[in-house]
């Protein structure tokens, strides 16, 4: 029996269970990231310690690796997979082509400068994604090393058709790798990555994959891999190295420990529970993904029949794991947030630099999409249309 | 009431503790770090989903910044630390000094010339810190930029002298930067950074402060912010760089919520749980490095008492948060661990490249030293003499 089991059994798992779900100041937390994490995983995090080298641990850590593929899991936000992909990936003085879909393009290139990159950025419209032909005509004026794309732009809610974008780049300039930032897009997007031939997917714990924030995964093809070994020189960061982790994640996942730096232990217990809920238990992940565009047209349905609009300019750009909503005329962040807030629905303001004081934004991913008997996705249509009529009434 | 007061009122916070408490399987926890963690700190581990700009989360992340002095608070492993040293406070070939007392010193020195820097390592015989005199010999020789030690090291249980480390290099290279490694030191060595002078500490959630693996926490003083504000190239890492977080950081302390990256919520909940403890409860800070000293005698007594030599060449070299201790003539891990292990004790094997197998490490830190009550100290000196004996007879 594992330690996890165990442990559970002799607290009483469930009783546990009930009194962390029971406490009466929950409210349907909805904001795209962090979202909300089941009690199961909550109730991994408060794991009594364990060794990073214990038996106990291994095989957990093991199975993460491996139902995740093979990724680097490394104690950090999202933000640190850039910093994997920009020091691993790329060399000083390289190109790199950054599309932009909003707030995170613009970051993801800073972070590709800071490691010596050459950058250029396509800038869509904000709403948009940037279309295939920008993406060809690029390609064939340089040669870029890398593409980066945000797959869901959580300060827009805006969509890349991912599968298009490799297409693009296979065609015009098959050898530059192509990394997917699915931080807001993994587990609440579809996503083939052999299939698509994606190059490296960037994720966090704290969205689709439904575990508290604080680990970076990265899961990159045996193409970027080949790229990273022949680097000419070393990796330009230390803790994001894939030259100290590979070989960390390889013994883990073959049931031997191995020490570059301490993992977030209690974290991959809780990030455990939730890949087991996710890739081993049902619904099957094709059923979830199916139940986030459900969650989602529900929600852009009740908020287009209440004349709101949203910030991606085609339903073809619109995230399944989230929406954004511009406030109607003459009502702002001041009159939707609290009013949402005090009937127990927790949503996001805007994000875009441009246009932050002019949308809010709505997480649905995870539980909240998934279980449908919490009811959240009826909650927050139900909070949405009361708001909007008070303050309608009081302007 | 905070969120964490509700929460905690809400499912009856004493009932979860005793079944986390509880659960049948726990053993002493008895390695250099990770260590015990309190329920306190699993509970708070365990806290429902909150937005990390959330007015619930805010106090929270100020508290732990206020109580910790400024620090910068990153998603991360201790490693982490070194990062932020080597890409803010040195640029492209300037010259660092790494006081080499194990394991530890050859990373630091990695990460440093990762980032650019020309390095060089003062190295002691295993068992024993850098003298003064060789100090001060380096320091005359050449100009640095940065002199980094391992307050420490977790590999040999060996503890630097930090105070005359700083005077050292203040009476011979005044402006040249203090860094001092304190994640296997901070909470169970004293320091007094204002009064000693040091320029940086680095340290982890996981080891002293008592709380899961996960967050970097590093202090700076004003010059080495000074330092920072005044370099001619910008920051060498992009997740570490400090031009992002000490607005965060600002930010947060003035009650303002501010985004660069996720920070891990959870686990700033539970690193304030254990930060009130360690530094807003009874006993006092000043009583729990006095009660780190009495259990480090008691153990090493007793280690004595039973014929085991520890690494350390010296007392004045000797840990106060954990020993390490070289197996007797004749056994192995193999004939102690495992038997530790069978009574309750998980303690750690070596981890010096050069003799990993000739030594075992015993960590005891946090509430392990400081609650009497657990009687983990007596626990481990027991399962220690019940050890030697059953393997001395059976060889």
């Amino acid at each position: 029996m594992s330690s996890t089991e165990q442990f559970k059994q002799a607290v009483g798992v469930s009783t546990v269970l009930a009194q962390i779900a029971g406490h009466a100041s929950h409210t349907v937390f909805s904001i795209p990231g962090p979202i909300e994490v089941s009690d199961e995983v909550l109730f991994a995090n408060a794991h009594p310690s364990v060794s990073h080298v214990s038996p106990d641990f291994i095989p957990v850590f093991g199975d993460c690796i491996r139902m995740m593929r093979q990724p680097f899991l490394i104690a950090g936000s999202g933000t640190l997979g850039w910093d994997q992909v920009a020091s691993n990936l790329v060399e000083p003085g390289e190109n790199a082509l950054v599309l932009h879909s909003g707030y995170f393009g613009d970051s993801f290139a800073d972070c590709l400068e800071t490691y010596g990159a050459n950058v250029d950025q396509l800038k869509a419209e904000i709403g948009a994604a940037v279309s295939q032909e920008a993406v060809a005509d690029a390609l064939k004026k340089k040669k870029y090393k890398l593409l980066t794309f945000t797959h869901v732009d959580t300060s827009t809610a805006v969509l890349s058709d991912a599968k298009a974008i490799v297409e693009t780049v296979r065609r015009v300039s098959p050898e530059t790798l192509v990394a997917l930032d699915g931080v807001c897009s993994v587990a609440s997007e579809e996503i083939h990555m052999d299939q698509w031939d994606v190059d490296v997917i960037i994720a966090a714990s704290q969205k689709g994959l439904g575990t508290p924030p604080g680990l970076s995964i990265l899961v990159a093809s045996t193409r970027a891999i080949k790229v990273f070994n022949s680097r000419k020189s070393r990796p330009t960061s230390y803790y994001s190295s894939w030259k100290k982790w590979l070989p960390i994640m390889k013994a883990y996942e073959s049931g031997k420990p191995s020490y570059f730096a301490t993992p977030p232990v209690n974290l991959v217990y809780a990030f455990h529970a939730s890949l087991l809920a996710i890739t081993k238990s049902a619904p099957s992940l094709a059923e979830r993904y199916e139940l986030h565009r459900e969650a989602s047209r529900r929600i852009k349905t009740a908020a287009q029949d209440l004349g709101l609009k949203q910030l991606p300019l085609d339903p073809a750009f619109a995230a399944t794991g989230m929406t954004a909503l511009w406030y109607p005329d003459g009502l702002g962040a001041g009159d939707i947030l609290p009013r949402l807030a005090k009937k127990g629905i927790i949503a996001a303001g805007g994000l875009h630099v441009e246009t932050k004081d002019k949308y809010f934004r709505i997480g649905h991913m995870g539980i909240t999409a998934v279980e449908k008997t919490r009811g959240d996705v009826d909650t927050v249509i139900k909070a949405l249309k009361e708001t909007l009529a008070e303050a309608a009434a009081e302007k």
